[in-house]
């Protein structure tokens, strides 16, 4: 007899916690499980933007599948997911075609530009290790440009931000720690350099208690960040963007734009024929999607809608983790023929880094600021990698300077 | 009355060691001393290469000239050489103009590219802090570049270096040392990166002794380095260079040339209206202008015919800082009326470095090659720290990796 075949698409926070359970869950006799993944490492989303800022090395962020993943229960497929076949039960890779019994959709995200002029050719996105380690070295390149240039140019040491979102503030907060080494590595004045933050809505971080925005804004600013809120980027050229602002056009020189405003589902699943709400799966309360009944999405890719406020929970790591949990049980129970439960989310509270040693949070309805807050960050940081990889995985890669 | 003033231009081998040998030489009363740098700081130029290959910090190059000049005894201008007058005995700088009695020109060497077309505009050269760190940089963002893009670009993993001479051999020592922590930084495999030296020349390392080139040649080789040899560089373009190589031309992608084949004096010494040779003073024998008495030219700048092979001695620091003493001494002379002396130099030998533990070195007619070479490279450079600035100097900028 056959062994259902459960594959997992995707090794992000949701595919790789997925994985993680069900080989413990499931006895090797009852199922074949394969996860696909396009790198041999899973990498932290949330810790992207230290990447990107130089503050924190791209090999901390990395876990690699075979430290987390036991490759005797579970086949590690390194290759692109091309498109899903709901009705076949296949999933097209770049190199082979899978066939599954119980697949787990956890592609993730990609960036959206929304059509905006230049974007795409000129902007970058946190989205990924490769796209973060560009960044750095787009930073570090300009800054040693800048003293072998005759003209100097004041685009190569002004940054922007698009987007004063989670992302985009947090990043902010590590480049401001990072830009005075920088300007001491390349002999350049602290004050010729200038951190901007375009948002279009009135404050940034939208959804963050008043006071601790204003905290936000008030840490970022007294290391140099400036905000431009109420303005929407227009353009996006190869030495300057383009914002609006109370209807009048402005103009700054900057060959580094990093576009934070905009995130969708990957688009290999409204491309794959699925039933979508602006590129996510709205799926069932037990995570499948509306039409399949083998077919679970996790994260990014899939959308739930809060019912007391009537509106979509936020796309975190923190749901898509608990996400894994709720799919691990039920593709169980879908093999063992039980009963599939409910997701239900526990939402514990969202907490903002500010740079290495300053944060906001609201946990628990309690509002944190300051370096209580980072440690919570960091402890939180520090938990998920408890969860997924164990004592082992902590100690490697987990954040412990605390007070420094 | 008035003292004389002692003006010394420029901070590099030379000058450095001048100033460094007279504030000890005269006593505070017989002259006014003054020093111009561009910068804050002396560098080591021998110890660029390393800096443009990131395997030695740029910090470490440099030296603060005010750790080594007391600014009681020398005034330190930091500002840029325009032009001499030595008719009026002026020298004008960008910000100032300054008036000697005995002038000391010290102004270093810059990029000589014979009007090969493109190399102005896209190659690279290794003569300043500003270039290394720069040829760092822009290394490390080309491989960061390399998984962002669709189409994979050989271009941005080529390397080539136009000159196999002394420069162009130590870079790539440094660089063959320097590529496998750049594959693993970027997750690019080592095989896919090459590193190509292009020579017009039969052979590399033109003067050394045979059996010395070959063994540099293998050691090179086995670390991935390719020689082109009778290969004269006809075009460097964005994203390739073209070379003619028995009749025929021939193109590599790439975007990184470094230019390591052809330095000339500062153009500053010629546009004053100095008698050159080649851009060159063919100074006295007590290091004097031919057509001023109270002129000095010293280092690059300089140029004496070695009697006994009727050609030039060659530009290197060695001479520069045997040039220093003699300099100093005359400099000292002509205030106290006492007679001038000629340069008598005193050849130790060469040593070329290939790498971080591997050397070849012609030394008192002995030829060494292996780690023996590289320690006494190594020496070498850390004699010169000591005799420059003392014990405090050499600890604080030598090497002392001797055997690692």
């Amino acid at each position: 007899m056959k062994k259902p075949h459960i594959v997992i698409l995707g090794a992000g926070y949701g595919g790789m916690m997925t994985a993680a359970k069900l080989q413990k869950k499931l006895h090797i006799n009852e199922a074949e499980i394969t996860i696909v993944n396009k790198n041999d490492y899973h990498y932290q989303t949330t810790w992207l933007h230290e990447n990107a800022a130089g503050t924190l090395h791209h090999d901390r962020t990395k876990i690699r599948i075979k430290d987390v993943i036991n490759s005797s229960k579970v086949n590690i497929v390194l290759d692109e997911v091309l498109c899903i076949k709901p009705e076949e039960k296949v999933v097209k890779l770049a190199n082979a075609e899978l066939n599954y019994d119980v697949l787990v959709i956890g592609l993730g995200f990609e960036a959206a530009t929304f059509g905006i002029p230049g974007l795409d050719d000129h902007a970058f996105t946190i989205a990924n290790i490769n796209n973060a380690r560009l960044i750095r070295e787009h930073l570090d390149y300009n800054f040693a440009c800048y003293h072998n240039e005759i003209d100097k140019k004041a685009a190569r040491l002004n940054i922007v931000i698009g987007g004063g979102g989670f992302t985009g503030i947090e990043f902010a907060g590590e480049l401001a720690n990072r830009i005075p080494h920088l300007c001491e590595e390349y002999d350049i004045e602290k004050t010729q350099v200038r951190i901007l933050v375009v948002e279009g809505a009135r404050t940034v971080l939208p959804g963050f208690d008043e006071r601790l925005v204003e905290y936000a804004m008030n840490s970022l600013e007294s290391r140099g960040v400036e905000f431009i809120n109420n303005a929407i980027l227009k353009e996006c050229k190869k030495d300057s963007i383009v914002y609006e602002k109370y209807g009048k056009h402005h103009e700054i020189p900057t060959m580094t734009t990093i576009w934070a405003a905009g995130v969708r589902a990957n688009s290999v699943v409204e491309e794959s024929g699925f039933e979508t709400n602006r590129g996510k799966v709205e799926v069932r309360c037990d995570m499948r999607t509306p039409d399949y009944d083998d077919v679970f999405v996790i994260g990014d890719c899939s959308m739930i809608i809060n019912k007391e406020t009537g509106r979509p929970f936020p796309p975190t790591a923190q749901i898509a983790i608990q996400q894994a949990e709720t799919v691990a049980c039920n593709v169980k129970e879908k093999i063992r023929g039980g009963e599939l439960k409910p997701f239900i989310p526990n939402l514990q509270g969202t907490i903002a880094s500010l740079g290495n040693d300053d944060a906001i949070a609201e946990v628990f309805g309690h509002k944190v600021f300051g370096w209580k807050a980072a440690v919570m960050k960091k402890m939180s940081d520090n938990r998920y990698l408890l969860k997924l990889g164990g004592l082992g995985l902590l100690l490697k890669k987990g954040k412990f300077n605390f007070f420094y």
